[in-house]
């Protein structure tokens, strides 16, 4: 099964749950792919991730003090052992007048709302 | 394929994603059928639209100033080119005794929970 | 048709809406699994339920003042005349050292993100 994740949230609850549903799915099997946009694209900026400064309500804060393994290195292995990857939105990118150096080495390429809709036909979407 | 999208957020960056993805599934060939309810209703209220006034994070923020296109000329534009249809939710409407002229032209009836889902058999259904 | 609802929020006005789509899904004939994680399943615990500290809105506060049915006794309801189960987030419960006995008496189990992935695949999933 195809599944795919329109990442638009920037709070790390979401993130989270974004990332362990997306990690166990590819693990179960299923082909992931995952679009990041909006202040979904933004929780990977470098300076955000070095700061940890993501939106974060009681349970985020608990998560990031108990030292709990974060999204991107959960994102991290599933693309390495599983059918898992990751696209940055262009049209936000492009926007704000960013580049791929400003965020963290995480994405397969950065694409369109057009062609990631393309590529998930008859996929499974869920939007976080 | 039939798309559905449930339009729960009246955040201003969920709301232009919503709007960017139903419009280019439309474009790509897809029935789209949106409901809008809680505060995705709320997002479409004249005097909301008139002053602008929707919840907006810094991104939101950015493409006010910036003048990019919002969701309801996205929508319109759908509309009028693609199968794209958009409901008001009546239980919130009765529930807040509001009538379709509070809203801005671009409901095409107000329907509820059951009529819709019951429309979106088979689809693939978005809650944003 | 079986219907997937990741219920990851905890705002009044996001609860009221999974609610309302599931136990309608439910009545309609559809199988619906809920599967309450993050600040959606901190709504379900019984210190939160009896002060109704929810994160709620202007729509959600109008909806405490109104006295409007909520989601817990929707999704009670739906529970009793429909087809409709709802899980607690084991890993979330496990973070934090909850029990059981610290929700309000509505789950039929408590299990991990992989056990419910596996028992939605070819379900329409909802992320909420």
């Amino acid at each position: 099964m195809k599944i795919a994740i329109v990442l638009a949230s920037g709070e790390l609850e979401k993130l989270q749950a974004a990332s362990i549903i997306g990690s166990i799915a590819s693990t179960l099997g299923n082909e992931v792919l995952i679009f990041a946009t909006m202040d979904g694209l933004m929780a990977f900026k470098k300076d955000v991730v070095e700061n940890k400064s993501w939106k974060a309500g009681e349970l985020g804060k608990g998560m990031l003090q108990a030292n709990a393994p974060l999204f991107i290195e959960t994102l991290k292995q599933a693309k390495e052992t599983g059918n898992l990857k990751i696209f940055a939105c262009g049209m936000v990118m492009d926007m704000l007048g960013l580049s791929m150096d400003e965020f963290v080495d995480i994405f397969d390429d950065k694409i369109g709302v057009t062609a990631f809709l393309g590529m998930v036909e008859n996929a499974q979407i869920i939007f976080i």
